[in-house]
């Protein structure tokens, strides 16, 4: 029995310390918060995709209601004239994850069928901000 | 003595797990912090009725100070005329907290008595927000 | 053996609960994210001074990108023509960090050497806020 006993402790002690290890080793979750007009979604995927230049392990999760659900709509141009189609399937690509509320698209009687085919639709944005942090392991950043 | 450590080791063990076990299925508390306006004040209300329909068990405490604290206010209304007070009391009554920042109504010379009774008042707005999440286990929602 | 293995039980379980109590008692770190345009930055100033009063010893970061980092360039005023570097050093002395944005240097443009001297430049603005948060401990707050 002693040696069992004597490998249990330090298999608890291991574990305890890979744990603390494995935290620090982990690669960073963002959840970005967006929920501002579409004027400033070029500004928003501007940031996302400087984000993962300077670290290309982050794993980034946008999620958006009320205005900030515009530029994930069929045919959503910045003022440019550019679709911004195009940068969000490149993000998307990239590992970056797109979503949209539900209870916005309700209220705002918008069709489903025109959210962007990258994002997937949430039952609600605020519920989502609040689950990707507090069980997922998410930190927060609002753009 | 050797049942007693072996009852030791695997009451460690137990209770890590547990704590693991309890950090996954703890109800989630969020803070809603509010520094904007009241022409504001009528969506953030939305969404944190959206979240707890979504979420019926979330803990919501909404912290306010600058601008963000006049829907709390005697008499607050929103641009369609009607009053903040009934929708404040009824999240209250679903369990919502609210918080006014004691900083702001000093610098704003407003009275502590023209406050929402629904509203605790607390020393500082951005101290709490800090405090609710680095040691009450909040997470975080600017609104 | 025996008395070693008991030492070794109470060590483990010292540990854990010192965790807990350490988790707790440890200074609050905030990350106060700023992307606000500069007339935005009095009132950001404030609420640093404000949270420092609140708790004395509160470790908060500014990390700046965008028109964030307007406040921290060279000859900033403020909107009543006070140069914001008395402010800003104040602040530093009294262990305020404060963060500038390298992508929004480049992209604006800007000489570093234009930087406030209480400032340090990090590579992602974004990429700064979400670290801190993951392997630093901080908590998040959008003034």
């Amino acid at each position: 029995m002693k040696p069992f006993k004597f490998f249990l402790q330090i298999t608890t002690a291991t574990v305890l310390f890979l744990t603390c290890l494995f935290a620090q080793a982990q690669d960073i979750k963002v959840v970005y918060h967006v929920n501002s007009d579409i004027n400033t979604a070029s500004a928003v995927l501007g940031n996302v995709r400087n984000h993962l230049n300077a670290d290309p392990t982050v794993k980034i999760s946008l999620v958006t209601h009320g205005p900030g659900i515009d530029f994930l709509l069929e045919g959503a141009k910045d003022n440019k004239g550019r679709e911004f189609s195009g940068m969000v399937a490149d993000l998307a690509g990239k590992g970056v994850q797109f979503r949209v509320c539900n209870n916005t698209l309700t209220t705002r009687n918008i069709d489903p069928s025109k959210v962007s085919m990258e994002a997937k639709i949430v039952p609600s944005g605020v519920a989502e901000v609040a689950r990707l942090q507090a069980k997922e392991g998410y930190v927060y950043l609002k753009p």
